[in-house]
């Protein structure tokens, strides 16, 4: 039997920063995932890092790779009208956001793990959490198949939204809406097209140019939830792309090989509260925003450094403030992300049962934010990463 | 029979406005009305001015009086969590609102009227609208009964919602929502107990403290749609309106007579387009906002600012650009005003079928408004009113 002092469920960005955070304070920590090390490296997720993500990021030594080659972005187009509104992030915020595929970081932080040797098993299965509320113990089988009891003092559920840890909670409340739309993506191996991402709205439906490289192009569209991959193919998504990102003054679309493709639903969930008895949720394992306001990762570091401060007063110093307060402090933030996606989410895509109302409304809501520099702003605060409480 | 440039449908602040501009430009205009000049100039309705009405009222040298007697407001508070959060016009904008009822605006009109003697005619019925597309005319009944006809250059429809205008015009598209809330409002003999209006949101429902002057509070309580008047006695009002606006540090509501109530439905609706041939549409007869943003009466100053520059270019210069025009610019603000007077109003009321997700949105909403000066910025230039197109 091992023992640690905290137990950390999933090495996705959320768990892999809790742990290396608690290792640089003098905390022992032991990372387990049910993935391989290959899989997580590769899942191809969350790409733009709000600034206090990037600086935290920096502040503790792994932030090279990142200041190589993430790509900082300046600002954004609002597309509708058929022009670019263009949402001069750097300008009204002094802060930029930084293109750096959430895979990137997951390796960056294993790299960190390992040259510091701090733990992290791979590929682990029947994970199962007990005693949460006094004695919080983790049974599983490692790769190999051995049973293993992980003796804590805390368990950290980092497991995202499918993951075992918010199960094993009683008493908690999910908050939630469901959109009546999905989002198509496809990773095409093609130069973006327009050095910033764009976000359409067009009456055929929501679409975003994206990118992760100088190589590689990331564009989204919206589709019907229950829309089906396969009735999607390659020249279909050229062409309703082409459809939806064109402009008055032409707008010509780089294609290229599509390298995947495929279909993620889009909806708002809160669990409440984040926290009972010794097991703490961060991130997906608590909350899922839908992707338009590019919040998830982010809002997932935020839980991390907010419990990282929580677990040091309380395993280092036997202060138990910050860890009862962790929920409500993070709740803070996490409504503020729903909030901010939702309305980014609401303005920007069509909405089967919205009716002339709704896209009246969305029209005047888009030219005002264009053209007041205070609406402005207030999408620009928010999408560059309020400060961290 | 009669004959003028401009007949003017209507003596509500639209009408009488419009008729005074024209005049002051050289154009004949007659406005006929169906009530009472007694009834118009009691009828209680908007009481907040925005900033460019009270402008434009100045200008045109009908001011004096709402300089005199109106309530310049720098601010208002946001009350929620049971406290206030002051959303700071002044600071924010370098611009006030002011409180003076719309019945004061139409008295001040009907007074210039009459010292200039600009024609008003009072208590006609039988309006009907004629030859819209080439040869406007108006038949109707004066008030001792007497058939007229009103041949016009042009015909504006100030008549409001319920009023024969709209509906004389072929090809209109109306574009609606309703609320599932209404507004009982209450007029009450007793001092404000607050100097600034109070926009409250409580898990009972929304509820807004207001005044017409300095002995007269004016307050408003969400009720569900189909309530009856007859279930509001005057204690259950105050004992609900004490309950929503408490606060943590106690707020002491002045109570008073109350010497009007009444049940208001909340409608968001739009005519589009506002123009067909020789017929005008102005103010309510165009469209309709929810009480919320306090934007009815200054859009229908909008409108009418716009039409009396279309109608002089029109009928001094030949020249028909602005007149053709006019829908198209006026919808601009129009749907800038439903926007802003939909975000007000979801952000502040109980939505009977909104659930949990809605009500952490609002609350999140409301605290990062009132924590953020871009987003107060935001709300403050929208309420103290975006400056003329």
């Amino acid at each position: 039997m091992a023992r640690t002092q905290v137990g950390i469920i999933g090495a996705g960005p959320a768990g892999l920063l809790l742990s290396y955070l608690l290792h640089s304070e003098g905390i022992d920590a032991v990372v387990i995932e049910a993935r391989s090390r290959e899989y997580v490296e590769r899942r191809v997720r969350a790409g733009v890092c709000e600034h206090p993500t990037v600086e935290l990021l920096r502040e503790i030594g792994v932030g090279a790779r990142l200041d190589a080659e993430g790509l900082p972005h300046h600002g954004f187009s609002l597309r509708f009208d058929r022009e670019d509104h263009r949402i001069a992030l750097s300008e009204l915020t002094e802060k930029t956001i930084t293109v750096y595929g959430q895979q990137e970081i997951v390796k960056d932080l294993i790299a960190a793990h390992e040259a510091k040797g701090y733990p992290v098993e791979f590929e682990v299965s029947d994970v199962e959490l007990h005693g949460i509320e006094d004695r919080p113990r983790v049974t599983y089988r490692d790769a190999d198949g051995v049973s293993r009891v992980l003796d804590c003092d805390v368990i950290a559920g980092c497991d995202g939204f499918h993951g075992v840890s918010r199960p094993s909670m009683p008493g908690l409340k999910a908050v939630d809406r469901e959109y009546p739309f999905a989002w198509l993506g496809v990773l095409a191996r093609t130069p973006p097209s327009h050095e910033e991402l764009i976000y359409t709205y067009h009456e055929r439906g929501f679409a975003l140019h994206s990118m992760r490289s100088p190589e590689i192009t990331r564009l989204y569209l919206q589709v019907p939830v229950d829309e089906k991959i396969e009735e999607w193919s390659d020249d279909r998504i050229w062409s309703e792309l082409s459809a939806r990102l064109e402009t008055a003054g032409g707008f010509s679309l780089s294609e290229g090989p599509i390298l995947d493709k495929g279909i993620t639903p889009m909806r708002s969930f809160v669990a409440e509260p984040m926290q009972y008895g010794r097991l703490f949720l961060a991130g997906d394992s608590a909350h899922i925003v839908p992707p338009t306001g590019a919040k998830g990762m982010n809002l997932a570091v935020a839980d991390v450094r907010v419990l990282s401060r929580a677990l040091v007063d309380l395993l280092q110093h036997g202060r138990s403030e910050l860890a009862e307060s962790y929920s409500d402090t993070c709740l803070r933030r996490v409504w503020r992300a729903e909030h901010f996606s939702w309305y980014m989410t609401s303005m920007l895509h069509i909405d089967p049962d919205g009716g002339d109302f709704q896209r009246r409304l969305q029209l005047s809501q888009l030219r005002y934010t264009a053209s007041s520099r205070a609406a402005a702003t207030s999408l620009a605060e928010n999408y560059v990463g309020l400060p961290f409480g």
